[in-house]
């Protein structure tokens, strides 16, 4: 438990300013952005180095305390919210911010675990390198928390997730020790991954500290385009055709639905429909290569040419610089919070296989508007990699909080739907606390055992962020 | 043990057909074609589908009877030679042959773990599409094999390893339970990473019957160069150089050193050198893009001009047709072939960060020299991966057999080196039961105490694999 001999333990570690005790001081450290979960923790630990964090682990292992590993604390399944004042503490990265090493003939950027996801951005364009990580909270979320979580993001279609842009790691395993992984190479078959069994594991198997990260080359070509679709089979049909005309340069490419659009024109400022006329769903779409040349905007053009043809499209507007790709990714990316200002709405983070996402779409728009009536469905996402944010909206002029009961309907509902098509009920944002029923009710039997014998065999007393993925361990 | 009531239990599961007990039979699944290991086993199980599978594994956990699982057999390090007739059966996936589905628009290719790697490739390129696992075993190396090995080769530098390129997995535990994860998904978050685990775990955690593999657009434009370089740390500015021009569509980046090229002259019939003069080091590069256009050309030559004016390349032939494309990397392939004629060979397949190749390269040339007189370096292999094969040939007129059994002095000396750049002393090979003694020696001792959980928890007796990769297990 959380004592003072314990919290001695730990300022002797972490020295005064590692340690927060104080209910000011952890205040950040427990909101639960979404409000899903109250939070509380005996202290926050702060430790500034891999050694202090070790140190903090072995204290833990010692006293029998839980661990709730924290980056920027930006994620939305509750997997960073510590539970108990006197079985827990937060172990905040959020000092150890050091960009340790960029190697551009390696083309790698080692990190610690606490970096900002835009530093990182920032650091590879200062050397004319390119890392493809991007999503919504890349201002204040953390790496160590984007790699935990294996974050996607609109990149993924291109570059894939976090997990694929981790080469190595740091890692303070369960007992203290420190896992000295941080390599730059591209090929080492010298035993099992472990990188990727902690990559995704939500702080559950052992604390990142430190990451190498894969760079690109910087693009000298970008494009983008806003086209209106009649439905997601001609967008499927539509990033196909860019896939192949652009030498599969398509970055980004990112669904939504006339009413995503109506939302953000009443609800954000600066939007404005890109198209003169509406259209029932549209692509948003980014070229990028860092070859030379102006090639890109050809083959972009001559694939729309030839997808109207084909009438794949509607109507399209290419932008002709880079504040128009702006304004097309500000409608994209301020969706959420139109939907916050429209009112309650329940999310689904889901996935299918590209080929079943028309078939998704329509067969779960149909059950939930079936279940549910009024609702509002704003369905958006990276089409290119099957994902949904399958939003449901409340009805016009009703009342929120009776809304947002009826969350346990919908999920069963969209989930049972997406199981059959062989989909995820968790495409980005994982497990966390929210979805561990989820996990339990539609994983696979015999990954479920092997989860948990992994996570016995990792963390035998169970102390790193207990409840989190496996509610049972 | 594997007596006569085991026999028959897998006659049961498997059939007449299914199951090799004649020593005329089994020879050829008893093989070891490097000459490093005799090899025995009570039978060889060749289950036709996963249930029958899942049966064998069923069986020989309840008797206590390893099972070493086999693909094409043509691993480098041992991991497939059974070693006992009294406790070992083989587990060929040889009968399990089908491709289950081809899903172009979600670019995806499931196929069961006996399909010859070539086979994968055709099918892929019979939809216009890719896949890019390439390397000189692919006419008779089976995908099982690739994926529990990790299978590298020469577009890893475009397309990742096999572990890159595998979406989901179906898989035997070791208690005779399917474990169905045969996703076709992008983005999936829901839970650990149980995929990349058993890719690369050599059979050691479970038997992989069936995978999900991507696919890529095919290329429409290809070309490819013959290049003269001074040294490694021009080769790999040069890689630099033709990556940024390309666009990143260099897909293969082959460095040999001019001792290389002399032996292929030397001993492959239709091997000619492409440039008129001889130079120290070669690069031998190949371009590839699915974009229409003619763009790839007009980049690869702009690439070699600059890099000719900037003095990192002496002389350059660029391929005219495919006919050259394929005689450029007709050299490269048959180096291996080329050393065996030359006489006796110890190699090395070591990685370091791509930064460090010239560094390692200089390095373990000096040290090697002075430890062995007269030994012949030839090192080649995958630069942009920073992934050399560091071979020694015997000295001219040296005895081959004494040559040979210097190999611990040379592994020392080259892996010390390795070690000592962050490097991997296995970048492409495994372990198998060959270099266990170096993963000991090399690994990070919290990474090997986490892999022995590992496999305690997922093999609790020990029946998958025994010897392979953990000696002590």
């Amino acid at each position: 438990v959380v004592d003072e001999e314990f919290l001695s333990r730990l300022r002797e570690c972490l020295g005064e300013r590692g340690l927060l005790t104080a209910a000011g001081d952890m205040a950040p450290y427990l909101r639960e952005w979404r409000g899903h979960f109250q939070c509380a923790a005996g202290a926050v630990a702060r430790p500034a180095n891999t050694d202090e964090t070790a140190a903090v682990v072995a204290a833990c292992a010692e006293a029998g305390v839980g661990i709730v590993p924290q980056g920027g604390n930006t994620g939305l399944v509750g997997g960073a919210a510590a539970q108990s004042a006197e079985s827990q503490i937060v172990l905040a990265l959020d000092r150890m911010t050091r960009i340790r090493e960029i190697d551009t003939d390696n083309d790698t950027i080692t990190v610690e675990a606490g970096c900002i996801l835009a530093e990182v951005q920032n650091a590879a364009a200062g050397v004319q390198r390119f890392f493809p990580l991007s999503l919504a909270a890349e201002g204040s979320c953390r790496i160590g928390g984007n790699l935990a979580t294996n974050a996607g993001g609109v990149n993924v279609l291109r570059y894939g997730n976090a997990r694929d842009l981790t080469l190595g790691l740091e890692v303070v395993l369960a007992d203290g020790r420190v896992w000295h992984g941080l390599s730059g190479l591209r090929k080492d078959n010298t035993g099992y991954d472990l990188r990727q069994l902690f990559v995704g594991s939500e702080g559950t198997l052992g604390i990142i500290t430190a990451a190498t990260l894969r760079l690109f080359p910087a693009p000298a070509q970008r494009e983008a385009a806003f086209a209106g679709v009649e439905n997601p089979a001609a967008a499927v049909a539509l990033l196909g055709r860019l896939r192949a005309v652009s030498g599969d340069n398509v970055i980004a490419c990112e669904l939504l639905p006339r009413f995503a659009l109506e939302l953000t024109l009443r609800h954000i400022p600066g939007c404005r429909d890109p198209l003169d006329a509406p259209h029932p769903w549209y692509l948003q779409v980014e070229l990028a290569s860092p070859a030379q040349g102006n090639w890109l905007r050809e083959a972009l053009e001559s694939g729309l040419e030839a997808a109207f043809e084909a009438g794949e499209i509607t109507d399209a507007a290419l932008a002709g610089s880079l504040e128009d790709a702006a304004a097309f990714r500000h409608i994209r990316e301020h969706i959420p919070e139109a939907q916050i200002r429209e009112g309650a709405s329940i999310k689904h983070d889901v996935a299918v296989p590209v080929s079943r996402l028309p078939e998704f779409v329509t067969r779960a728009t149909a059950a939930i508007e079936e279940e549910m009536a009024g609702v509002r469905v704003c369905a958006f996402g990276h089409v290119g990699d099957g994902n949904l944010h399958f939003n449901l909206q409340q009805p016009e002029d009703a009342d929120g909080a009776a809304f947002l009961k009826q969350a346990p309907k919908a999920n069963r509902v969209i989930h049972d739907i997406v199981a059959e098509l062989d989909g995820s009920f968790s495409a980005e944002h994982g497990i966390g606390r929210l979805k561990t029923g989820e996990l339990i009710r539609y994983a696979d039997p015999a990954k479920l055992d092997a989860m948990r014998a992994i996570k016995q065999a990792l963390d035998p007393k169970g102390i790193l962020n207990p409840g989190v993925l496996l509610a049972d361990n």
